[in-house]
Order: C-alpha cells, then sequence, then structure tokens
C-alpha cells in the first residue's frame, strides 16, 4: 500500500502523505505536554505592572469613553490600562539601521517586534474574547502599515508561536513582527508562482485553490468573509490555512466589517484545534503580499501544529513526512468545531 | 549593534547571525536532556537477539575467518552474530511500486531501510570503534549501489537522527536510508546552482568552498581527506559540514582506505560536538549526487545540532535566525577536539 507523493499548489515543495502508518488525533493528545510548558507566570514581564520590563511600546491602543486611543510610550513613561501594547523585542534578531547602513552591508537592518495580545495572561487566540481579537489584527495592521513605510524595508511577517516545543520562550499571549530588508524566500517562490499563474490563466491562483477547496474533503469551516482548509499537500499534521474569500492582497486592504469576521475565523478555528488536541503547540504566520505592489498575490494565514519533529530527511532534502493525511484533519477538525457550537 | 545577514554559499537560504545575542556552549548544555531521551534499552528491536522483531535483514555482515561476509536474511531465517544489519522501515515512508506503478501516479514509490549500525546498542558515531563506522560507511555505500539501481529511483538519501528532539523514536544506534522518486528540492538546487557555477567560473563551487574556508575562522578539523568546517551562513548553533578534499560526486567514488579517513573524521567531529554540548541531539544528512550522473557535484555530510527551534518566522518565511556565529562554533569546536586528542 502507497502512501501519496504531493506537491504544493504553488511551491516546488513535496511531501509524503502516509495513507499507510496515518495517525489519529488521539496519538498527539501529548500527556506530557504541561511538563514541556513555560512556567513563568509569577514574574511575566508581559503582565500589567511590569511594562518596565519592557521597551519603551511603540502601539498602546486604550480605553477612553468615546472609544479606543491609540499612543505609545514616550519621555520615560509607560501607558497602563492598555488592551494590547507592542514593543521591540528585547532581543530583536533585525535592527533599525545605523548611520545609513544598507541592505547590502550583510547586516540585518529591519524591525523585531512583539504584540502583547492581551492584559489577560493567557488569552491566547483559540480563547480570546472577538473583541480583543479584533484588537491584535488592528495591532498588526497599525504596525504592518507603519513598518512598510520604511524604505529599509521589503516585507513584514507576522506570526505567533504557541508553547515552548513552538520556539515560545514567554507563554503570555503575544505575536511578533518582524520587518526583513529583503524578501523572504519562500514568500518569494510564492510570488513568482503566482504571477505565473496570472500570467498564464488570466486568473489568481489562489482564488482557483479556493473554489477547488470548496465544499470538497479537505474544507474546515468559513464564514461569510473567510475560507479555512487543510492544504491539499500539508507538510504537518493537521496544518490549516485561512483564506479570504475576497481577493485581497494584503492585511490592509480591508475594512473594519472583515476584521471581526477574521476574528471570529482564528477563534473557531484555533478553538477547534486547541479542543481537538489538547492545546497543541503551533505556529502561525501571515503571508501577504510584499511592501512594493503585487497585485496577483492573495494573502492568507498558514497554522502549523507542532506534532512532529523535522528530522535528517526533512532537514537535509527539504522534502517533507505528514502521518496525518489533510483529509482526516479536515473530517476531524470540522466535527470538533461543529460540536463546540452546538 | 547589528546581525549580519548572511547567505548560503549556493542556496537561496538566508540566515540572520546573531553577532548582538550570541549564546554561548554553556547554554545549550540540557540539563533536562536525559528526561526527553527514549527509554527502550530494555525491549530494544534492534538488540541482537530481538532479530524477528524487524522486516528481514536486506543486508549484514558478518565475521568470518576470512573477513567480512556480505549476506541477507532470506526464507524465514534470521543472522545472528552480525556486525551491522540494514532493515526495511517497519512504518516506511517511501515503498517500492505494485505492479508498474510510477512516479507519475502521485504515489511514494522508493524504499525507506534502517541500518543498524552495531549490535552495541549505544555504540553511536561520537564513540563508535573506528573499524565499526567503517562497517557502517561500507554498508551506506552497498545499499546506496543497490538502490541506485532501481529504475524507479532518483535520490538516495542517507541520515541519522540522534536523541528524541532530533526525531529519532529508537535510540539504538541507526541511520536512515530513503530512496526517492525524484530529487528532493534543496539537492535539486544545489545541483543547479554548482552547475552554473561550474559553466560560468570553469570549477567546483563546493572545491572553492574548501579553498576559501581552509585556514580560516571556520575550520574545525582536517585528515588528509576530508576537511570540517563550520559553513558561513550556517542555519543552525555548531553545524558542521564534512566535505571530501578530492573532487568526488558521491559515496561511491572513492575507495577503501578514504572511507577510514572518513570514520575518523566522523568520529573525532561528532565525538567532539558531544563532548562540547552534553550529547546533543543532531541530525546529519548526506548531500550525494544524485543516481544520474552530475560531475559538477560534491558530495558532503551536514550536520545539524538540534539546540533550537524553528519556530513561526522560519516556518513560514524560510529565512532564518541562528544564535551563535560559525566562527564561534568553529572556534569551540576545534578547541574541544584538540583537547580530546590529547
Amino acid at each position: 500500500m502507497l502512501n501519496d507523493l504531493r506537491k504544493d499548489y504553488l511551491l516546488d515543495r513535496w511531501v509524503v502523505i502516509a495513507t499507510h502508518r496515518k495517525q489519529r488525533p488521539r496519538d498527539f493528545l501529548g500527556k506530557e505536554r504541561a511538563s514541556r510548558e513555560i512556567s513563568n507566570k509569577r514574574s511575566c514581564p508581559f503582565c500589567p505592572g511590569n511594562e518596565r520590563e519592557t521597551p519603551p511600546a511603540v502601539l498602546v491602543y486604550l480605553k477612553s469613553r468615546r472609544g479606543i486611543v491609540k499612543g505609545r510610550d514616550e519621555d520615560g513613561v509607560r501607558h497602563k490600562d492598555w488592551l494590547i501594547r507592542c514593543v521591540s523585542n528585547l532581543y530583536p534578531a533585525f535592527s533599525p539601521p545605523e548611520k545609513r547602513e544598507s541592505f547590502k552591508s550583510g547586516k540585518a537592518v529591519g524591525h523585531h517586534e512583539v504584540l502583547i495580545e492581551s492584559p489577560n495572561h493567557s488569552e491566547h487566540p483559540s480563547v480570546a474574547k472577538i473583541e480583543q481579537l479584533v484588537h491584535v489584527i488592528n495591532g498588526y495592521r497599525d504596525r504592518l502599515k507603519d513598518l512598510s513605510s520604511r524604505n529599509y524595508v521589503r516585507y513584514v511577517s507576522i506570526f505567533r508561536n504557541h508553547g515552548a516545543d513552538a520556539g515560545a520562550s514567554l507563554s503570555h499571549a503575544h505575536s511578533q513582527i518582524i520587518a526583513t530588508p529583503t524578501i523572504p524566500r519562500i514568500l518569494q517562490n510564492e510570488l513568482e508562482a503566482s504571477k505565473s499563474y496570472l500570467e498564464r490563466d488570466g486568473s489568481c491562483a489562489y482564488c482557483n485553490i479556493l473554489d477547488s477547496e470548496s465544499g470538497g474533503p479537505r474544507e474546515v469551516w468559513e464564514n461569510q468573509r473567510y475560507f479555512a482548509f487543510a492544504p491539499s499537500a500539508a507538510v504537518h499534521p493537521f496544518e490549516l490555512w485561512i483564506m479570504p474569500k475576497n481577493h485581497e492582497t494584503t492585511l490592509l486592504d480591508f475594512d473594519g466589517s472583515s476584521v471581526i469576521k477574521l476574528a471570529e475565523a482564528m477563534r473557531t478555528c484555533l478553538g477547534g484545534l486547541s479542543s481537538l488536541l489538547n492545546d497543541p503547540p503551533y505556529n502561525f504566520g501571515f503571508h501577504i503580499a510584499p511592501v512594493a505592489d503585487a497585485k496577483h498575490y492573495h494573502w492568507h494565514l498558514e497554522i502549523y501544529p507542532r506534532l512532529s519533529i523535522w528530522a535528517g530527511f526533512e532537514k537535509s532534502t527539504g522534502m517533507y513526512i505528514n502521518v496525518v493525511p489533510p483529509e482526516d484533519s479536515a473530517r476531524n477538525l470540522k466535527s470538533t468545531i461543529e460540536k463546540l457550537g452546538d
């Protein structure tokens, strides 16, 4: 009985889908997960009251009688009673240029920020109030707009690490934002492939993926604006993509009502994942058009549960093995979400 | 203070080298490592006496009065008193074709084998006797030759996972061999880049890497035939490459005396890594020319210690962050190896 060998929709990325020795959700429940978790709640630098333990905020959302007010920490003063808070990473991988340093110098010019998603330590997207997630998404959009305006920035990566096994070093709900001086490889490849696709077929590759996955065996969930599904060549067990139904290139393309719908999609899908798999570690990353114009691109959010380890084969070849067929992931996630909604 | 942004010698792979917040070897000693280890020594399917717990061996080395004799398990009989033993993986990702199935069918046609490196449970390359490692390397070569002759095989990946955090599910010393029906992406990219290099510069890209790294700050160790160094755009902390000094395309190009020298290089480098970093989890993978002729390629062994986690940024962009500059890795590894040799 042979396993499937599948290619990504656009990338030159191949994955073996184990139809032969596939694993079930209960194989991933991770009874030892708790022991690996980060236990730093007592002295959390991201919790309210500890604002001085981080660099000054480049963005805070504050509640006022007239709605949300946006601000930043200035003149040594740290804002209190914030709803979300975005600060420079204390150990940045990328830093703003000093004295006209440019990309050519081989230096990691850019920005590296942490978006603290809530004053509540454990208000992760899987359990967050929708209105709080709306603040988070709007925070992403504000930082994306600001960082994109810098002349040394070519791409802005917005991502999240959840759990120690996914690389999180603090357990307070937070995302990260990295602005890079070059377009990263995976994005560059997606951009080139979707451009070729448009030139050849006259339509958006991702819009066509949506059409073909809609109503199929890998569909997980949808609302008016967003469609969630397991990609056909999923590299990770229970991998999940959330894609806007409209052709939008980046997070700046859409309006407030769409933000609420995106918050709902993230809350529902990550809540389903957490319920099905005992709050698994995961990474997510937004794939968006780079700063420069790319009308052929279609932004989406890719969610990677960390339930298996990329070993010597994956690391040295760039080919992958996935022990959970995406059709099985989708069916299980879909029914879990339906039960939660009852 | 800006970090470096470096590109791989040949691949379109960028890595941030943290010169700003770099970490030292003692940060990686992994005091909790033991707890994550695989404790299955008591009923190990790879230990002598348990041969029936695996599929029949496709290759065994046996000691006889006239030297090493090669054989295979046949007719339900399992060889005993073997030196090394190669069996099909009980849960293969790739399997031989049934009834003329071809690559086009989208099936994972190929082979997936386990090479048991020693009858001694813990005879890992870092502590192995040189003569035992010679058997292991000759075992790789025998399997490579055999698998390469199948008409549905395009590439043979020989790799090793050491420790649970590197994806090993059994702790008995073993490697894996996967034969694929297509050339994996990383190899394909290296092949294309080294071909272009040859056409442009008239010389081998890897021979030139050897020349430029020799005697430099990233040199780790060498003997008459092999050179070990930390690559300039290392993606992993303490990443290490071992490369033949002669221009050789694959593991089948060299003779017995070179096998001994390779065993010595692996023993020395992996022994140094183990001593410096408290027996860290690691993967290694041989990068060799594919089955079809590729005279421009230059085989080498890449060793990736698993001391950091690829998180949302790495997974969604294909760009990497390495918190240990390869110059520091090399200096530490070099001095550790020198001390061990005293």
